[in-house]
C-alpha cells in the first residue's frame, strides 16, 4: 500500500484534472501531461514528508518514552497544520484534491490495516476471550448505537438547530460513532506491554465492531427514506446476519481456498510469486464481498484469520516472512496516513456545515452510549462467568471476569476513528453536511482527548503494564521474537525443522532431486523425534502451532468448554486436510 | 505498490465519475458513493484476476520449464483479450478508465521497478563491466535515437501518408523507441541461468538506457516548436548531462543521508518504522527530483544503488530483510501489470490512429538503429579491450571482450517496454496519435517476437546457461540462497555475526542493557576474530560486502585500474563515515 496511498492521490489529482477539460478540446490545450506529472510529484512529495515526520515523530516518542503526546495526536496536528495552509492559500485546486475520499478511503486505506490486524491477530488470546468479544462487538455496538441514535432523533426532534433527521438517520449516525478505532490505541498498548487479556479484549472489539458499524449503517441505509415499522428492526437484524455470515464465509474460503492451493502445488518453490498470490487474494476477497453488497472489512478480516490459522503452514519460509513485513508495513503507512488525512479534511472539506450545540451533544452521547455499552454487559459477563464457575467448579475460573479498572479501560478506549468518518461520508440525508462535519470534529476530539490521555489513565486504574507477553515468536528471525525463545527447548526443534523445511524446498528447486528426498525425510523423522517425547497435545501444537502458543492453547482446552470441539475437528479434520505437514501425514 | 497500482484505478475512477457531476446538482443526483464503492470493487476484483492468472501462468510456465511462450506474452494476450471485450462492449465509461495514464505510469508503476532494479543490483559485476555498459547506454542509446529519428524523419519527408513531422518530433520518437525493456529479459535470463557477464551487460544498459531515453525525450521535447540551429544539438547536450548528473546526485545524497540517519540514530530498535522510512525516503527522492524538473528515474535508481551500499548495512536484520521483499513483490506486481495494461490500451485507446506503412518502416527502422547501436560499439570495446591487454600485459585480458554471440544477444536483447509508451504518451506534435499508435504497436510486437524468441535465440548461438552465479547471499534466510552457502565458512562466520547483531538489537529495546553491551562486545571481537586471518582486503569484504562477491571484488581490483580508486577510497573514507560497523570502528 505504502506507496499507493499517497500515488493514488496524484492519479486522483491528474483524473480530475484531465476530465475537467472538455474532450473536443485538441490536444494541446488539454493540461499538459509534464506538467501535471510536476503538479502531482508535488504533492506526493509533501505527503512523503508528511509521514516521514510523522513516524520520525512517533520514533522520537518511542525512543525518549514521552507519554503525555501521542504519535496519531502528532499525525492529526501536522495535518491540521497543513489543511490550515491549503485553506488560506488562494486557489480552490489543491483543496479539492485533498479533500476526503469515501472510496479512496475503503479501497486503499482501511484493506492493509484490517488485514493485516486478521493476520497479526493472536488466535489463541482471542479465542480464549471470544464471549467476552463477541458480547462487546455484537450486543455492545448495537446499545452504543441505539442509545446515541436515540439521543441524537430526541435532540434534533426539540429542533433549536433547525435539523430534523429521521430515526433511521439517527441510527446511521449512531452507527457511524459507534465504530471505536483499533490503531491509537492499540499502538497504546502495545508500547505500554498492557495485559494481553485487556488488550486481546479491547483489540478483539474495535476489531468486529468496525465491521458490525458498517454492516449496521449499510442496513440502516437501505431503510433510507421508507416508512419504519417494528418489523424493519427484525428485517434490519436478518439483514444484518445475513451480511455478516456471508462475508465471513467469502473470507474464510479464500483462505482456505489458498491453503488448498498453496498445498496442492508447488508454488512454494517460486517464493516471489507465492508472496504476490497471497496478497492477489486476500485483496481479492475484500473487492469481491464488496462486489456481492456484503461487508468487505469482515471477509478481509476473516480472510487473514484463516490465512495465519491455515495457509501460513503450508507456505515457504521466504514468504512467511515476507507477507509478514509487507502486512505491517502496509498498515503502518496506511494508519499515519489516515490520521493525517483526517486532520487535513477539518480545513479542506469544503462542504461541512459545523453546528456547535450538535456537536456537543454529540459528544455527550457518545460518552453515555459507550457507558451504556461497556457497563452493563461487563456486569453480565462476569454474573455468567461467576454462574458458570460455580456449577462447573473449574480450577480457573476468575480470569474470565472484566475488573473495574478494565472496564473503565474498555470506556476509555472507545475513541473513535476513521472508519466513522469515511462512514458519514456516505450519509444519505439533507442533512449530511452537518452530520458529516459532526462526526468528523466528534472523532477528532476523542483521538485528541482519550488518546491523549490513555497513558495516563493506565496509570490512574493501575493496570499492570511492561508483561512480558507469550512472545509472537513464529518466526524466528524476527529481532523482538528471537530474544524471548532462545531458552524454549520446543523452538530449537522448530527451528531445526523450518531450516530443514528450508533445505528441502531449496533442494527441490535444484536438479539433486536425491537430497530433496533425504531432506525431507530427515525433516519428517525430526518432527517426530520431536513430538514423540510429549503428551499428544502438546505434539500437535509442536509441529502445527507457533511453540509461544503451547501453553494458550492447554489453557483455552483446559478453561473453555464451548471452544473444545472446534479445537479437536480443527486438530482432526480441517488441518490435516488443508496444512502439508500434519501430523498424520507425517508418520 | 501491488494493490496500489491495482487501487489507483478505483480511485481515478471514482475520481472521474464524481468530477463529471456538476457540483451543484444536489446530494442525492451525485453518484452515490455507495454505487461507485460496488463499480470499482469489481473494476478492482477483475484487474487482481487478471494478475493472478498471469503470475500462476508464470508459475505454471516455470514448473513445466516451457521455454516456447513467455509470461510477459501472456500478460499482453490477456490484457488484448480483456481490451477487445471491452471494445465491442457498448458504452464508453469502462473504456475511458482503463486507457493508458501518462502519470500514473510514471508515479504508481515504474518505480518499484527501477527501485528494485537498483536496489537488487549486483554491484561488483555492475561496476566490473561498467566501461561496455556505459558505452552501450549513452553512446548506444545515442545513436539509436539518431539513426531511428533520421529514417523516421526521411520517410515523413516522403509523404506517402500525408505525415510531415519535423526533426525535433522524429528525434524524440527515436528517443521514446530506443528504451530498452529490462522485464521480460531479464525474466528469462534469470530463468535460464545466463553467463553473468552477459547478464549483467544488458541488464545495465536496459537500466541506464531507460533513464538516459527518458532525459533525452524531455530534452528533445523542450525544443518543440523552435527553430533547429546546430548549436541546439550542443545545448541538447549539455542540458541532458547537467539534468542526468543532478539527478544522480540527487539519489546518492538521499541514499546517503539515510545511511547517516540509520548511522546516528537508534530507529533500527523499532524496524517496523526504520522499513517505512527507508521506503519513504526513496520515493521521497523520486518526486522531489521529478519535481525539480529532473530525471526521477535516474534519482530512484541511484537511490537505491546507494541503499544496497551504504545503508543496508546500518540496517536492522529485519529492516535488511522487509525491505527487500517488498522491493521484490512490488517490483513483481508492477511488472506484470505493465505487461496486461499494454495489451489493454492496444484496443481501448480510442485516440489512436493506426497507419501501417508507417509502423512498417518504424520496425524496419529500430532493427537498423538496434544494429547500428550494437555492433559497431562492441567492435570499439573489443578493439579498446586489445589494445589495452597488449599495453598492460594484464593475465586476464580477454573477460573484457564482447564476443560475436553475445554481440547478437544484445541486439537480440533490444525489446521495447512500457517506459517507451508512456513517453510517447507525452509527445507534443499534431501527429501524436499516429505516432502514439506507431509506438504501442512496435512495443507490443517487439516483446511478443523478440521476447518470445529469446529462449530459442539463446540455444541457436549456443550461449552459455544454467551458470550458477555467485549468489545472492546477503540472507542466509533466502531459501535459493542458503542452498549454495551451506560451505563457505566465511558464510557461517557472517550467520553469527549477523545473529548476534541481532540479539544486540533486540536485547536493546528490552530493559537488559548490560546484555546488549555484552552481546554487541561479543559481535565486535567476533568480526575482528573472523577477519583476523584473512588478508586485508578479504578482511573488508568479510565484514562488509555479502561474501560470495569475494571473488568477484578481487577480480575486480586486479583487473580494472579505472574502478580501483573509487573501491580504495569507498574502503577507507566513505564506509568508515557512512557505515555503522565499518572494519576500522571495530578495532
Amino acid at each position: 500500500m505504502s506507496t499507493s496511498l499517497l500515488l493514488t492521490l496524484a492519479s486522483q489529482l491528474i483524473g480530475r484534472d484531465t476530465t475537467d477539460a472538455d474532450p473536443d478540446i485538441p490536444d494541446d490545450e488539454i493540461s499538459n501531461p509534464v506538467t501535471d506529472e510536476i503538479f502531482s510529484s508535488w504533492a506526493l512529495f509533501i505527503i512523503i514528508v508528511l509521514l516521514c515526520m510523522s513516524l520520525w515523530t512517533s520514533y522520537y516518542l518511542q525512543q525518549k518514552k514521552i507519554q503525555a503526546v501521542h504519535e496519531t495526536v502528532i499525525s492529526i496536528f501536522s495535518g491540521m497544520a497543513v489543511g490550515l495552509i491549503i485553506r488560506i492559500t488562494p486557489g480552490h485546486y489543491i483543496q479539492d484534491t485533498v479533500s476526503f475520499n469515501y472510496a479512496y478511503f475503503f479501497n486503499v486505506l482501511l484493506p492493509p490495516i484490517i488485514l493485516n490486524s486478521g493476520y497479526q491477530l493472536r488466535q489463541a488470546n482471542f479465542f480464549r476471550n471470544i464471549g467476552s468479544i463477541m458480547t462487546f462487538a455484537f450486543a455492545g455496538t448495537f446499545l452504543s448505537a441505539i442509545v446515541l441514535g436515540i439521543i441524537l432523533w430526541v435532540w434534533t426532534s426539540i429542533g433549536l438547530e433547525g435539523i430534523h433527521i429521521s430515526f433511521v438517520e439517527a441510527i446511521s449516525v449512531g452507527a457511524t460513532l459507534s465504530a471505536t478505532d483499533p490503531v491509537t490505541i492499540l499502538s497504546i498498548f502495545n508500547a505500554y506491554k498492557v495485559d494481553p487479556k485487556l488488550y486481546t479484549i479491547i483489540f478483539g472489539e474495535s476489531l468486529l465492531n468496525d465491521a458490525v458499524c458498517i454492516v449496521m449503517f449499510e442496513t440502516a441505509q437501505k431503510f433510507h427514506g421508507e416508512p419504519v415499522h417494528i418489523t424493519s428492526l427484525f428485517k434490519g437484524i436478518g439483514i444484518f446476519f445475513m451480511t455478516f455470515t456471508i462475508s465471513l464465509l467469502i473470507g474464510s474460503i479464500v483462505g482456505v481456498t489458498t491453503a488448498l492451493i498453496l498445498k496442492h502445488s508447488h508454488i512454494r518453490r517460486y517464493p516471489h510469486i507465492e508472496s504476490c498470490l497471497i496478497l492477489l487474494f486476500a485483496y481479492g476477497s475484500y473487492f469481491f464481498s464488496n462486489g456481492c453488497h456484503m461487508s468487505g472489512i469482515v471477509s478481509l478480516l476473516f480472510c487473514g484469520i484463516t490465512l495465519k490459522h491455515y495457509a501460513y503452514y503450508n507456505m515457504s519460509r521466504r514468504s512467511q516472512i515476507a507477507i509478514k513485513y509487507i502486512f505491517q508495513l502496509l498498515a503502518q503507512l496506511s494508519e499515519n496516513f489516515i490520521f493525517i488525512y483526517l486532520g487535513l479534511s477539518l480545513f479542506t472539506e469544503v462542504e461541512l456545515v459545523y453546528k456547535p450545540m450538535l456537536i456537543i451533544i454529540t459528544i455527550i452521547g457518545i460518552c453515555v452510549s459507550r457507558w451504556a455499552a461497556v457497563f452493563p454487559l461487563s456486569r453480565l459477563i462476569n454474573f455468567v462467568c461467576r454462574a458458570k464457575a460455580g456449577r462447573n467448579l473449574t480450577h480457573a475460573p476468575i480470569t474470565e471476569e472484566i475488573p473495574p479498572p478494565y472496564q473503565m479501560m474498555l470506556f476509555w478506549a472507545g475513541l473513535r476513528g476513521a472508519v466513522g468518518v469515511a462512514l458519514a461520508m456516505g450519509l444519505e440525508s439533507e442533512h449530511a453536511h452537518s452530520l458529516r462535519a459532526t462526526v468528523l470534529v466528534v472523532v477528532v476530539l476523542t483521538v485528541i482527548v482519550f488518546g491523549g490521555t490513555t497513558a495516563r489513565m493506565l496509570e490512574i486504574l493501575g493496570i499492570r503494564t511492561g508483561v512480558i507477553e507469550e512472545t509472537d515468536s513464529d518466526d524466528e528471525f524476527d529481532i523482538e521474537a528471537s530474544l524471548g525463545n532462545y531458552n524454549i527447548p520446543l523452538n530449537d526443534g522448530q527451528l531445526r525443522r523450518q531450516f530443514n523445511n528450508r533445505q528441502g524446498d531449496a533442494s527441490g528447486l535444484g536438479p539433486s532431486s536425491q537430497s530433496y528426498r533425504d531432506s525431507n525425510s530427515d525433516n519428517d523423522s525430526d518432527v517426530d523425534s520431536d513430538s514423540s517425547d510429549l503428551p499428544p497435545m502438546h505434539r500437535s501444537a509442536s509441529s502445527l502451532d507457533r511453540p509461544g502458543e503451547n501453553s494458550s492453547f492447554s489453557a483455552l482446552l483446559s478453561t473453555d468448554d464451548h471452544a473444545r470441539w472446534f479445537k479437536e475437528f480443527d486438530e482432526q479434520v480441517l488441518k490435516p486436510v488443508f496444512l502439508d505437514h500434519s501430523p498424520t501425514e507425517n508418520k
